[in-house]
Formats: C-alpha cells, structure tokens, sequence
C-alpha cells in the first residue's frame, strides 16, 4: 500500500504558493523549476489541488496557482483526498458471502467484522491528518526557506 | 490508496484454518474453493502468512496450511504486514533539499514535519490494526458459519 510521491509534491507547493509575494499566481512550470519536479506531472497534481477547492487556477500570461484559502484552513487529509482521492484503503468484496453459511446466515446489512476494524483504523489516520493544517507545517520550517521562496518567487 | 484484496482473502482463510477440524492442514485448493478464491493466486497469500510465522505449511499429499499460533495471537495488523509489506504508506523523497535554502537550512537529521506529521497518522492507523486480534473477529462470526466450516472441512 502507497501513497504516490504526488502527495508530498502537492503540500510542498501549497507552501511554495503561500511563500510567493503578494498573493501572485505561480505558474506550474516556476513550481517544478524550484523544487526540481517535472512539470507535466507536477501540472496534474495542481490541477487536482484547484479541482479540490485547495487552490485557484487562472490563465493567461500571468496566470497560474493561488491557494484557494489560507494554509490554517487546509488540513493534510485535504491533501491526501484531492491527490489520492477518497475511498477507503480497504475494501470488503464480501467474500464472506461466498460459502453456503455465510449466504444463510449473515445480514448483509451488518458490514463484516473485519470491514469494520479496517474502517475505525483508516478514520484513526483520517483523524490524525484531518487535525495537522498546512499552518502548522509552515510553522515548523526555518524562516530562511521561507524567506528564499520569497524572493525567489519575487521577479 | 488502495490495500490489496489479498488482505481480505488472509484474514478470512486464517479463520477457515482456525475451523478446521482436529487441527487439520488445509491445502490452498480447498480453501480457495470454499471461498470462491482463484487457488494460485490465493496461494502466493498463504505463502506470505506463512512466511510471516502465521501459519505454518507442511508439504505432501496430507498436507497444507495450519494457524502457527492461535487466533488470539495474531492481530490485524500482523496479516496486513504479511500481505501489504511494513514499508510505510508515505515515503518522503526530500523534496525540500531541492531548492537551495533547502540545502543551506535544512537538518536532514531531522525529518520534514510533512514527514512526522503522515507517520504519525499511520501509527495511529497501526494502533487500531494491532488492536484487533483475529480471536476477536472470530467472536462476531455467527454460530451457524463456524458449524458450516467444520463440516466442510471434515472429510
Ligand atoms: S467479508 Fe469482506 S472483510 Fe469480511
Ligand atoms: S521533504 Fe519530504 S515530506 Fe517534506
């Protein structure tokens, strides 16, 4: 089970985004270009940030990604649904339904037992990420990096 | 994210295992056929248990898979570990070395809180799957299903 590597591009360029002076829009190419991503690629991810609310695209010439809201409203569980989307991980296919007992006997309308572990599971790591907002992140990185982006995202 | 459907396979064999009767070897063959389960790639699952220390596999014609130790010893988490592999779900790649205040700033003792933040979500989601023992599932199986297994799985 993995994540694609497009979860920790996304949440990096939110930040690159929120760093950039006077709330411009960056071009996807300007974000691949800085942190050594491949753009087309990188592209898809942003796209899927604007499908997501997290960001707004505009186009033309000096267009590009804006954040949509500010980081302290964006959680990484945002994150994760828009570049991973939101089903579950686990998936019951109902085997236990495949044995004459299991047709006779079980409710279908009761998830199986090990359904039902697998989700409280998943929504412990929902919950975790749901509670950690890219404010936070922001918080933790050295106001050099901040300030590089800055300017480098000035001219 | 996606958890492959083999997980739901292994748990669910462990307890046909566990209904055997008189401790008896299972061959992936029968277990497959009482779960309408493709038997060779049902097999590869087996092996992964049995490679994991959760069951334990005996060659020949009387032989196949028996539980290595009972269902209260091995948790959720154990058979996910044995199908999906330990290596976690989010896998920073350094991104943040990319840029050059990256480089000139950044500890790369010290991990990303991107980083801290996913493994922590996912040790969270560990906790609940290590829980959860199969002793546990077994006891929300209906009566009437484990009587089924015993009978099928007696001559
Ligand atoms: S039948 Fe799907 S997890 Fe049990
Ligand atoms: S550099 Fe990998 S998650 Fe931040």
């Amino acid at each position: 089970m993995r994540m694609s590597e497009g979860v920790e591009w996304a949440v990096h360029c939110c930040l690159g985004i929120a760093w950039a002076p006077d709330d411009r829009a960056l071009p996807a190419a300007r974000l691949a270009a800085y942190y050594s991503l491949p753009a087309p690629y990188l592209n898809k991810q942003l796209q899927a940030l604007t499908r997501a609310g997290i960001l707004a695209s505009t186009p033309g010439p000096r267009g590009g990604f804006r954040l949509a809201r500010p980081l302290h409203a964006i959680t990484l569980m945002d994150v994760v649904c828009a570049i991973e989307g939101t089903d579950p991980a686990f998936r019951c296919t109902e085997i236990r339904l495949n044995t004459p007992e299991g047709r006779a006997t079980v409710d279908p309308g009761v998830p199986c037992a090990v359904d039902r572990a697998m989700n409280r599971a998943e929504l412990a790591w929902r919950r975790e990420l749901a509670g950690q907002t890219l404010a936070d992140i922001h918080a933790s990185v050295h106001p050099d990096v901040i300030a590089g982006a800055r300017t480098h995202f000035t001219d």
